[in-house]
């Protein structure tokens, strides 16, 4: 692998999960594959799980991790070609992914989208500057459209739990009070239709997604018909994409209940609003795989990590 | 050792001070202990200290340390069973502290008091509940009531440095601009029960802590009285503990002079308000402990910790 | 060495900055040096080129590294000697640099000026103060008026890349939209008359450098004619020294272009602003020696990290 910037980078999705499940057996096999390397952690916004399991993933194939707080450490960032930089932007990206280029074998990043401007999101303005102007591999740890570390993450957690060949799984909208990214569910959608699994996604009217992004998923705007049989049900929320990054429901009746999934198990990226987007009774319950997903983020990180430091 | 919530965790005082003497004296010898293991170090607080003091004794054990600004790098955690999330916090503790768990194989979290809400802050609501929902080891690196780390340190300092068996220690409250945790001064009462030591406290009255920590220990109002034949004296401020939180007095007449302290030994925790706790005369003279008190931090921490991996 | 708080620290300018490109070939070859030792990086204010080199170069001689915000993680420090501390600071430096000797071997700091009390930013308080009460090395990431480190770099640079014995050097004033330190330009200049080269400096006038430091060095008001014949340009904004912190001219007509520098190499110490100090076509041309600048910033911090553990 050369760069993680989307999901399209895995050449063969399942050898990846493969090797994810055998790195969480045996953490520390490759402790070697890192010495005297180094990955740079980029956060331009807040993060836990994303920022520990990265760390974690690293420091078990033997690298040095070092962490910028891009916002507090350092200053603003230039991204437009040839602007007179008077006002303020400090550094242009092509210096900065140039010369942190130098200090690291990698570099990771995290940059969320404005949700105000759709066109200027998804232009990946960031991520494809740093990958542009770096001359080591780039990791995506959430940008404006796109998580794929989450993805993997949840495709290792279905292979591991799934006991049919093919297991029915539902993506269903709940409500939250602040508008949110696209990135998870977008990743979400396109890692379902890598794997073999029965895909649905559920939501009210007007949060369709992107339509090159669903592709052929069935969109059913029935939450309880979706969930009819399913296996595993991934609840997430998101703003409006079409009226981009707009709120058009908090209809509580979205939330999600043992009720509703019957036997399936529950999914969740986290953080999570109890109560808002599922109930206690599913996340207090065996049926919640929650924690092992969050458990899974450092051997999907893991083994990204391993196919970059290979493919050098 | 299988947590180190506060003093009572700790089996046999003598023996944790013993170890950390030992420690100090070779402070790698157990650098293979902590090997492919790490600790998350996670602070709502300003930290320097104990910031700096605990990473180095998980690095002298070989651990990997990891470091969370829960206030900057994360987000508004949740601790209020059945809350529906639909305002300001964005995550539950039963998932940050489950999650976290898996990422690090200790947790050492700083939590301050909010010194407004007495009940609030004796029910140590967050390291609480850090540890009924993490699934790792929990250390107090100070929380609302109680900073046990310090007060462990306080008793190697003084095994060092006394005289006799059984030494004259006084703890004296001290002026200070602003009102003060209970912490320090709670749990160095406590410890000075724990260990071999003829241990008085003298405050303005008004300033009385908590009975059942100071047990039957002797309050003495005059601290000329409370001085007299000292061999450590430990000033501290503290806010009023009856009429919560609030600061009843400054009276500067309470700032600890050489004058009064004759030839005892001068302790305190740091950071320390120079000529409003102590005179210059005192941290500037040989009888100060106080950085040899910041150098035994890290003995501290890491013969807890020693004693935490091994008991695992 | 014992100290690198300014270029006066340097033994032998030559044999360091060879020195540091044997490291840069070898940048693993002393990594059990550092076995067992700590660095704290101390920062009152941003950064990120010598947040990761010095970071970089810590880890490469095998060091643990420790970093410390002291503006976000800790409190504000008192400076004055004997001052009755009842106000906005919660600790003396005093106690805070003997205490952090406690815990690292080396201490690095970051403290800019102040750039409107032109006595006080020469008294280089912070760091004079960390060295006269720290009981480890203490090494100057930039202060008020010198940047060292930064300026080694350079030279290192001006070695690697030099085509005749005593190369041309001009450092040129251009214009910013903020009043900048003089610390790059100070050690620069210094660094200049300790290596063999043939050095001017241009800038408009009003712009003058502190004597001192500049001393013999011939000043020309005509940028165009300083620039004449020159081997390498070294660009670079700076506030008015005289008239202490102001900016006396932002003259567009100072910004360095290809047709000013002819076939000299560029350089600059990052971060710069694009199409203000200097064109696209300049940085955007293989005469820019920016990166590989950033990217020796490493193997200097390397090799005076390298001298001060040797010198224990």
């Amino acid at each position: 692998m050369k760069q993680f910037l989307d999901l399209e980078d895995i050449d063969n999705v399942d050898e990846l999960i493969k090797n994810a499940i055998t790195l969480k057996s045996n953490p520390f096999s490759h402790k070697e594959l890192g010495k005297n390397k180094s990955i740079g952690l980029l956060f331009f916004n807040s993060s836990l799980r994303t920022r520990l399991s990265t760390q974690k993933a690293a420091q078990n194939l033997g690298m040095e991790v070092m962490i910028l707080n891009l916002n507090s450490d350092g200053w603003a960032l230039e991204f437009e070609d040839g602007s007179i930089m008077n006002a303020g932007t400090a550094e242009h990206i092509k210096e900065a992914a140039a010369v942190i280029s130098q200090y690291v074998d990698i570099i990771a990043l995290r940059a969320f989208p404005s949700l105000t401007d759709k066109k200027k999101d998804e232009e990946e303005l960031i991520i494809k500057s740093f990958k542009e102007h770096a001359s080591v591999p780039v990791v995506n740890m959430e940008s404006a459209t796109a998580h794929p570390l989450q993805a993997l993450t949840d495709a290792i957690t279905i292979s591991e739990f799934k006991q049919k060949e093919r297991p029915k799984v539902v993506l269903t909208w709940a409500p939250h009070p602040r508008a949110l990214p696209h990135a998870v569910p977008n990743s979400f959608a396109k890692m379902m239709q890598m794997i073999d699994v029965d895909f649905v996604i559920t939501h009210p009217e007007g949060y369709e997604l992107n339509p090159k992004i669903t592709g052929e998923t069935p969109i059913i705007y029935d939450q309880e018909e979706a969930l009819k049989d399913a296996d595993f049900v991934y609840a997430k929320n998101w703003s409006s994409y079409n009226d981009y990054g707009q709120i058009k429901s908090t209809d509580e009746s979205w939330m999600v209940t043992l009720d509703k999934i019957k036997a399936a198990k529950f999914m969740h990226c986290l953080p999570v609003r109890r109560n808002v987007i599922v109930a206690d009774e599913v996340l207090d319950s065996e049926q919640s795989l929650v924690i092992e997903q969050a458990n899974n983020r450092t051997y999907a990180a893991q083994a990204v990590l391993k196919d970059i430091l290979e493919g050098k």
